[in-house]
């Protein structure tokens, strides 16, 4: 008998903001496996914590250094492949042992996630159940309070690794926005928000529902980068 | 003492997928309040069910009947601001008495809820605590095991009540999309997205995650109306 991966959506940081299901499947598996930058704990498995009460294995899969080669670079892509490759092989060797596996994801894994290459490359061959996670959009406009969409409004998702023509083309279209991936595209999407008079409207959050939240009007935010785990949000107006 | 007044994303429908936060604050409360239509339980009252496990009281809040209303008359509005009124009195009135109160939201309560309608009205006098839901569309594209954005890919979520001429505008400006509120617009979103050539990649979900959730191909989908919940995925190509 084969073992089952289970995806799980995490959430977006607040351990509480973990489902019961996540949370139930977590607590009967030994093996868990997730996505970490090298050198950290990774998001993932830090707001796993609390819900790691017996001991367990644990596969630690640390993204290559990429921050050198250029986003839409072929050697980019392939550099991911392969390490992708490498992973969803390790999965899969322990699963034909017979082992259940959980996969951690912050958010929901299949919104931007890298469990998407994983589900991809497995699917066929096993059994693969994916529990649907809070996303960090979630939390954060819950903490601002923010209504989203209302009525025939609607809501855009971008990721700010677009090259600036493609995000001023597309800001130009959106009523309400949520831009994700911010890092070390802060500039680019200050940038592309000016020149669509949005900038104003638009909220900063950075690790919205943890312990070190930051949430300002992004025409104050002075810092050059941002975490990973920061995203821009602006309510359309409405109609 | 006023009491706080807890809105409460409820998730998809699985009430597995509520979060940890969701029902510890349901176990603790004494006094619910949801949306409902006329003679119906309630998708957030029925979400909520297991959790109700103690004595308490609840107020219900049904929708006025305005389906004889065309969706863009003023009337349509005027009625519905009435009722948001009265809901936001009675509310009110019991924070005022002391009472802490749980507004149930299916899905996500910021997202096209009618919780929006509340909040607006009683944040500025009293203590308002919004927590996060699963969404239905995470719950359905996780059912799917469909990957609804990757890399630098866009998602656009669109309320079907939006008239043609607009759904065909933005469809041609989308990837990855998400439709929600189909209900009596079934016919119509099916003719936008035959004519904007996406009808074959779109897929059709009833009640995603609950027990009688139905998954099928939209262009196989014969019935002329489509429940409430019930919503249209199509992951974008990729890039």
């Amino acid at each position: 008998m084969k073992g089952t991966l289970f995806i799980l959506g995490m959430g977006p940081g607040d351990p509480e903001l973990v489902t019961k299901k996540a949370g139930r499947i977590l607590n009967s598996l030994s093996f868990i496996a997730y996505f970490c930058k090298k050198g950290e704990m990774g998001h993932a498995r830090q707001i796993a914590t609390p819900f790691l009460i017996h001991e367990l294995t644990e596969l630690r899969f640390e993204y290559p250094l990429t921050t050198e080669i250029p986003h839409y670079a072929p050697e980019y892509k392939e550099t991911l492949e392969t390490f992708y490759d490498h992973c969803a092989y390790k999965i899969q060797k322990k699963l034909d042992e017979g082992q259940d596996i959980g996969l951690l994801c912050e958010g929901d894994p299949l919104l931007y996630g890298s469990a998407i290459y994983i589900l991809e490359r497995l699917q066929e061959q096993y059994t693969i159940e994916t529990i649907p996670g809070v996303m960090a959009m979630n939390g954060c406009w819950s903490r601002l309070h923010l209504p989203i969409v209302r009525n025939d409004q609607t809501l855009t998702i971008l990721s700010a690794t677009l090259p600036l023509d493609k995000l001023l083309v597309k800001l130009n279209q959106c009523e309400s926005i949520v831009i994700m991936k911010i890092g070390r595209n802060l500039a680019k999407v200050k940038t592309a928000l000016k020149q669509t008079h949005l900038l104003e409207q638009a909220t900063y959050i950075e690790r919205g529902t943890q312990n070190q939240e930051r949430i300002l009007p992004l025409s104050q935010m002075q810092d050059e980068k941002a975490p990973y785990f920061s995203l821009i949000l602006i309510a359309g107006k409405e109609n």
